[in-house]
């Protein structure tokens, strides 16, 4: 697999960075969470006039072996209709990366069917679809290092374009599944509590996804490496989102995490590579179970909670207003020092 | 006191508002909060097709008698100090109406201090600070109407400019007291629980605090009438915000309540005319002891929770995207059956 030389900020700004934010005209510690940001964000970029540039949602789609278990609410075309909608510019991620001004890249990472040309979509298909993990792992070596690579690839194309802020987004029927299974394996949650409903099934259908997810988990033989794991349960989407957050956090770019899904993906990077996370903000914390969890096993706060359960990257650009609204302070806002020399009246 | 016709609006619309709410290209309930909001501002508007037009942050100013007692951690000169602040641009409620693209008009309801003219300040001021209710009324029964009569008067020069939606904000030193007072005696929170550090107090700072606002209430030997609470314990500040919240609602706009301070005067509004919460919008939830507790008891469940205590209309405004993305989601995000009909690939 392809090594990522991703490194802790340099903590030597922190005290200067704390200074700034603390003579800001307010009282000490009172505009919260966006100064928590300042400081992670003047870390990242190593300057006390931070900036976000060219912000992206790179969504990644595939399909899923396991759906064929009755795993999922939705059935399985739903996966590239979706990709037909966001082309258009009619799904939830579209009016919300207009709102918010961030370019929208749509990533073919393993959709089972055959797209077009010349539609807009990148065209970075490993295969149709995993394998189904219940029986065999869902993908080869080979095709999860490609998973990375081209994760990583689509991440340095971003960069090479001035973006400095990224999102990643998802589509694939099935892959609440695929999170739950990295989720159990990462953390000493039991699976119970990492399946939900994902994108709609009733308590029936919960079981019987859990009875399925069980049975894979007790299927598998491997050896429990972070690269196992990542290899036998994920989805080739899911393991682009890990190839492109780690590029991300090398070319120190602010990764804005979404929901369930994208949450595990960020979980399994930092198995790979623990300082990922220096670069991480989490937006939000969604309806599904096991979200909250994850999210308290990796010691994150996110910054929203507005029950959203769409994935695409909804969540995390939910919440770029408010990462945008810390840099702003940084460069916005007037210091006490100053404020007194000015007399106004 | 000035009568408002505030009417809860028409229901008829509900059931096509959920209609097509249901149908946009997501899992039903998918995006939670925005789905909740665009029911909301739908019944307010009654359309389908909502709008946001020329938002507005009102920032009430003034002083307040009780600061001889000690309760503030910040000298009283700070209320006009800021309002000098805010005009050069420099202060909080200065970059996030600037991102978000508020008006952001300053009112001088009561500061003790003689500002220029042509500032760019409107004069609303009925006196120079409230009286010290730990002895006497705050204002007259004549102030307090003039408050709530000029309150209003603000507001409807803001719709008259095209505005339907809008945030109220205040600078006030030593409000966190006036608001604990209504906030005791309109709940069944005791007035410990509704005491907190304001701008910056230490634990003795607080018991001080506590200690003076109980003598206050212990001294109160006034009817308990909503009326004569508001008027004994308020600020002109904040009895002016319950009249711009009542005119607001009055005019079908869309409230955006801001954190502790604003939430008791939405709270104190609600006691003379309780429909004017179907209009507000609750942003944020701050640090300061007792706005948890008041929310609560107002069944109000803000969209954020920023560890903001800085008020001005912060919390509101941070809040605002997320209103904006409810609308946008009504306008823009395409449903089911016209998603069908499309044959993109």
């Amino acid at each position: 697999m392809k090594t990522f030389h991703i490194t802790k900020p340099d903590e030597q700004i922190r005290s200067l960075l704390i200074d700034k934010i603390n003579n800001l005209t307010k009282p000490k510690g009172s505009l919260g969470k966006l100064e928590e940001l300042a400081l992670q964000i003047g870390l990242i970029q190593q300057t006390l006039s931070p900036e976000l540039k060219q912000p992206q949602n790179i969504l990644f789609a595939a399909d899923h072996g396991i759906v064929d278990e009755g795993v999922s609410f939705s059935p399985k075309e739903i996966t590239w209709q979706q990709i037909s909608n966001f082309l258009h510019g009619g799904a939830g991620i579209n009016f919300l990366c207009r709102q918010h001004g961030f370019t929208l890249k749509i990533v073919d990472a393993g959709v089972d069917y055959d797209f077009p040309e010349n539609k807009g979509i990148i065209d970075m298909k490993v295969r149709k679809g995993t394998r189904n993990y219940l029986h065999e792992a869902a993908m080869t070596v080979e095709e999860m290092d490609l998973c990375i690579e081209r994760g990583a690839e689509v991440v340095r194309q971003s960069h090479a374009e001035g973006c400095n802020v990224i999102s990643f987004g998802e589509m694939g029927i099935a892959n609440t599944s695929s999170s739950s299974m990295w989720m159990t394996c990462f953390t000493d949650i039991s699976l119970e509590k990492c399946v939900g409903a994902g994108s709609g099934l009733d308590s029936a259908g919960v079981r019987h996804k859990y009875t399925v997810l069980k049975q894979a988990l007790d299927n598998y033989k491997g050896d429990h490496s972070p690269e196992d794991i990542i290899r036998y349960f994920g989805g080739l989407e899911m393991v682009m989102a890990v190839g492109g957050m780690l590029q991300a956090a090398e070319l120190k770019m602010i990764i804005l995490v979404d929901g369930f899904i994208m949450t595990n993906c960020m979980l399994a990077a930092s198995k790979l590579c623990p300082d990922v996370l220096h670069y991480a903000i989490f937006g939000h914390q969604g309806d599904e179970t096991g979200h909250k969890l994850v999210l308290n096993a990796m010691g994150a706060k996110p910054l929203l909670d507005l029950g959203l359960r769409l994935g695409e990257g909804t969540g995390a650009i939910c919440a770029y207003p408010i990462v945008d609204s810390a840099v702003r302070m940084m460069n916005e806002m007037d210091n006490f020092a100053h404020a007194a020399i000015i007399k106004y009246f």
